[in-house]
């Protein structure tokens, strides 16, 4: 129905090119990173809270969340025992690109951290569009969003190198038939790190911080 | 962080432009249309599955389905007693625009049908400032999204003119303040025509579907 006009296409690549310079700036400053996706209320600011809670005195963390307004977010990061927390607000954008995340990246001392989270726009298109320049590209998806997610919005299943699968707790409530579900994600993205958990009871979130936990060992 | 450049104004104003010649298309024929725009899963297509079991006998409808990908949502529609069912793959787009309505409305012969329901892309904030036309605006939010939502996408909560919030039967499992839903909603939308809901277990579904065959009595 539409074409991508080259606009976008020059738009993208300038993205990519800023990317890879924030990528090299992460890493040469020895930290991990993680952007983030998802729909929004899948859950991505509980995960972030579940994550500090418990790596808050052996990592130094930094966030940095996306958001078209307020500041709900990154308050709850700071609440949570983020080292900083940092709000980026869109002014209705639907997405963080490499050039807002850079701007970001200049109020930080890379130094002094860790591990960087950085909490997208809630949506399950746009982001999936722009690299940011982050080590892993993340998804979390939650149960009542449905079965047929990665079917319907392939370009985000497709990118993402780790899905959290969250609200698990709800199942029984909810119609979703989890083959279904791993069928479709087997198509797109063979084999993806995932991790099913539930940022409410606390079940399946030690396996998700024990491979972050992973992660920046090997990047530090 | 970011200023919206003219060209996107052009854009929206040529999407304005095109939206009133098809606003004037669906009244002269005398149909009724809706734009549902939530995020993904909130329950879009549940609810016009609830809606069309409830009036396929005694209304005409035709639903026009967006989607990034796939035709899972129109093939749904069509099996639940649409008397149309047509798909708009947007290619990757993530909203509707009022140039993608009208090529689906040149598909249509509006002469024989009542209501036409446009089911938008799952998201929470492109669709919002895309007018397609249609004589009301529709946001279905659902409870295991969160009670921060209207803060959090003011431009989607905003611009509807009913909000319906669907999965109220997950309300004893997730975390939701009411109240605080309720005054968010509040500054930005004040008496927002409201139907509270479950497409699961069908509470609250007759009040959505006598108010909405009470609009179409109106149109035709």
């Amino acid at each position: 129905m539409t074409t991508r006009v080259p606009i976008v296409e020059k738009i993208l690549s300038a993205n990519d090119h800023m990317a890879e310079e924030n990528r090299a700036r992460i890493e040469s400053a020895g930290v991990f990173s993680i952007n983030l996706m998802a729909s929004p209320g899948a859950g991505k600011t509980s995960l972030i809270e579940q994550t500090l809670s418990r790596l808050k005195d052996i990592l130094r963390v930094a966030v940095i969340d996306g958001d078209i307004a307020t500041s709900i977010d990154s308050d709850r990061a700071a609440a949570a025992g983020a080292q900083t927390a940092i709000q980026i607000n869109t002014g209705g954008d639907c997405h963080l690109d490499a050039i807002m995340l850079r701007s970001a990246l200049d109020q930080l001392d890379l130094t002094k951290i860790d591990l960087l989270i950085v909490e997208n726009v809630g949506n399950l298109v746009c982001p999936a569009s722009f690299n940011l320049g982050t080590q892993r590209s993340i998804l979390v998806a939650s149960i009542p969003e449905g079965d047929d997610k990665p079917y319907k919005y392939p370009g985000m299943y497709r990118g993402v190198q780790v899905l959290i699968v969250n609200k698990m707790d709800l199942l029984p409530y909810v119609p979703f038939n989890m083959d279904y579900f791993r069928k479709g994600l087997e198509v797109l993205n063979p084999g993806v790190v995932t991790f099913p958990l539930s940022c409410k009871t606390g079940e399946g979130i030690d396996a998700w911080t024990d491979w972050l936990v992973g992660q920046v060992k090997v990047a530090t």
